[in-house]
């Protein structure tokens, strides 16, 4: 049973998400989807340091050793700065940067003794740029940059290889895509284009590890 | 009373804080300096948005009108990422980024009905670059960056300019100094000094407002 | 004949420049390597833009349509500046920068007419980091990557990705491998490991167009 | 007559450069401003390393001894890059870069003789964003910008500041006031007050010194 590895989709969610979770079960990972509101056999609070222990130590015993984490938690969060209460500050912060903290926590203790892997954090263009309305969100999306860095300075010597994909555009979903009903289809990413280069940084050769690449659709414009 | 305008200084401490204030002070501001075991008539835990909001009220009666904040609740932490735990991570993001974002958040409301002030936030080398072992330190400057651009780029058209320094070496104090006995002195940077800058950034016309600058010392080599 | 399309390597060398002919040949292209002093057949200086244009003219009759162009024009250059005298600042620019805008020149419009193609240029971690005595080396690299940047946003609407690789690190040669001979080999960057992130980059779909990415060896440390 | 030091502008015109001069003038310095149209006893084709090391030779024994250089010779172009020559491009690189290289050379060697000084370059947003149109003038900035890291990090330690000025926003002049004759007037930059930071980084102690700062008026928006 044990004839694949492991990889943990953390942040599971439609749209990218399934598109990750296809892919790599099509490679012959086995495939484990995290989220609060997902998948029953592994509903996990990953802002919980000690829920996200509980699942590691079951996956340990159920599931193929680790071989890497991809954290997609996005919470988009747009509000003018005034409305924004210290509230949501917090739960957007603890959303997308404490559960890709205590997933890496879990994560790096095994791909060392792994031998290696791969941990993969999902940015947005509000990771580089913060914008008006965006002070929760990319104060948040900073801050992954931040931890993302650091983990890749910090343990890319153990075999770990920490890439940060920073996603400059709106992926196609079925909102999304009524959004811009009228507007140029080359304007939205297709969740199965993206997943390619996650893929890809999984897969990248030790003596070519890239830490952040930004994608955009073609679209886009200036 | 009212003669002078005041300047609050968050996250008040020795060093660069007491320069912050003799310099402000020896300006003509009303200097307050806050933080949670300093000067017990304004001591208040930033951390906590309903205690920031009493300060405000307090200074509102008892101070003369706001003219701006600088935000200088520095924790230094450097920890390698496994030993660190996901309370610290949440302690020294607290202490950085939700301090400043609840002084903002009393401040922004108070400098828009006063036409204008000015918000600095004090950063680090780890606010651009973030190293090995300052998984929870740069995370948090990172975030603290983000905020304060998101600010910017939201309430810049009233009037209000806001700042944020990258701090790019050690400051003077009794303890770097002891430290650093026999290294060149010119590898330190004097907290007079650095007060310059701020005051400087206090006082830009409005036709060209520095967002982000560097401080380093002339020793500090390549 | 035309079964294929062609990639040109301007700046075609040993080392990168062999393993991207090689890749591009297994994968089904035709390959033009042109240097000053390589592959006699496509001799050319392309730091002349008349030169230029008539290699393109050839290429047009005698090789299928152009898919891409991969400029790996690299003269690295480390000299203190009082040293560097004005001309060889100028050679410097003209072999890195001068080259790229030419073939760009010749480039585009052929692509804009084929429907689209890719342009990659190789960068190196002095295009964002310019460290002492490497003024004439990092203002060119600068420049490199500010062309590649404004050619992104002009002409990724006509189907054209451009991409800037930063290579961040030493590549294995004879050369690097004697000077690293006691050191980690996992420091120095293999020539097969890196040409698949040119291939991938040119086979990008166009809902997710990378534009920058790093590679760096797995040894590099912090 | 040595009572002063002298600043020389480089790249002298009006606007920003007559302010620069008067600022610089009221503050004790003697000024002279070169370029290659203005002032006759000066004019000078700093493209010519010859003509600026007669320049500084006749500085030596003409003017007191050099204080620093403010560099701001600025060519704006904005041109599609399918009509930019290879001549524009390397003719705005020239104006911008190569002048700036020739003047640092000539400086760096006076200023170490005499006990240090500063190095002042003018930037523009297109020193870190290139945009569409931008292909001569971006390339051209994002060198300058990398030629003043590298001179900063090789001879800071000698005494010598170097800064980067990023100007992110039109300078009022009698054109750019008629162009925005209806505009909110907060959107233009006034010389008067850009000045300023210029004095300030001409005057900052070296236990903080500024390698780059951005100005943008407050009228900027987002």
């Amino acid at each position: 049973m044990k004839a694949s590895t492991t990889v943990l989709l953390a942040g599971h969610a439609a749209g990218l998400g399934d598109a990750l979770r296809d892919r790599f079960v099509a490679g012959g990972y086995t495939v484990v989807g995290v989220s609060r509101t997902g998948d029953p056999r592994w509903v996990t609070d990953l802002r919980d340091p000690a829920a996200t222990a509980a699942l590691f130590e079951r996956l340990d015993k159920e599931a193929p050793p680790l071989a890497g984490v991809i954290h997609n938690a996005m919470q988009f969060h747009r509000q003018p700065f005034l409305q924004t209460s210290a509230q949501t500050l917090q739960e957007v912060w603890q959303s997308m940067v404490l559960t890709a903290f205590n997933v890496s926590q879990q994560a790096v203790v095994r791909l060392q003794r792994n031998g290696g892997g791969c941990l993969v954090f999902s940015g947005a263009s509000g990771s580089v740029r913060a914008g008006a309305n965006f002070s929760a969100f990319s104060s948040a999306k900073f801050a992954l940059r931040g931890l993302s860095q650091s983990l890749a300075r910090e343990h890319s010597q153990d075999g770990i290889h920490v890439a940060h994909v920073v996603i400059d555009g709106l992926i196609r979903s079925e909102r999304t895509a009524q959004r811009f009903a009228q507007a140029d289809a080359a304007a939205l990413m297709e969740p199965r284009d993206l997943v390619e280069q996650y893929w890809q940084l999984f897969h990248q050769p030790r003596s070519g590890w890239t830490h952040e690449l930004d994608l955009r659709p073609m679209g886009a414009g200036a």
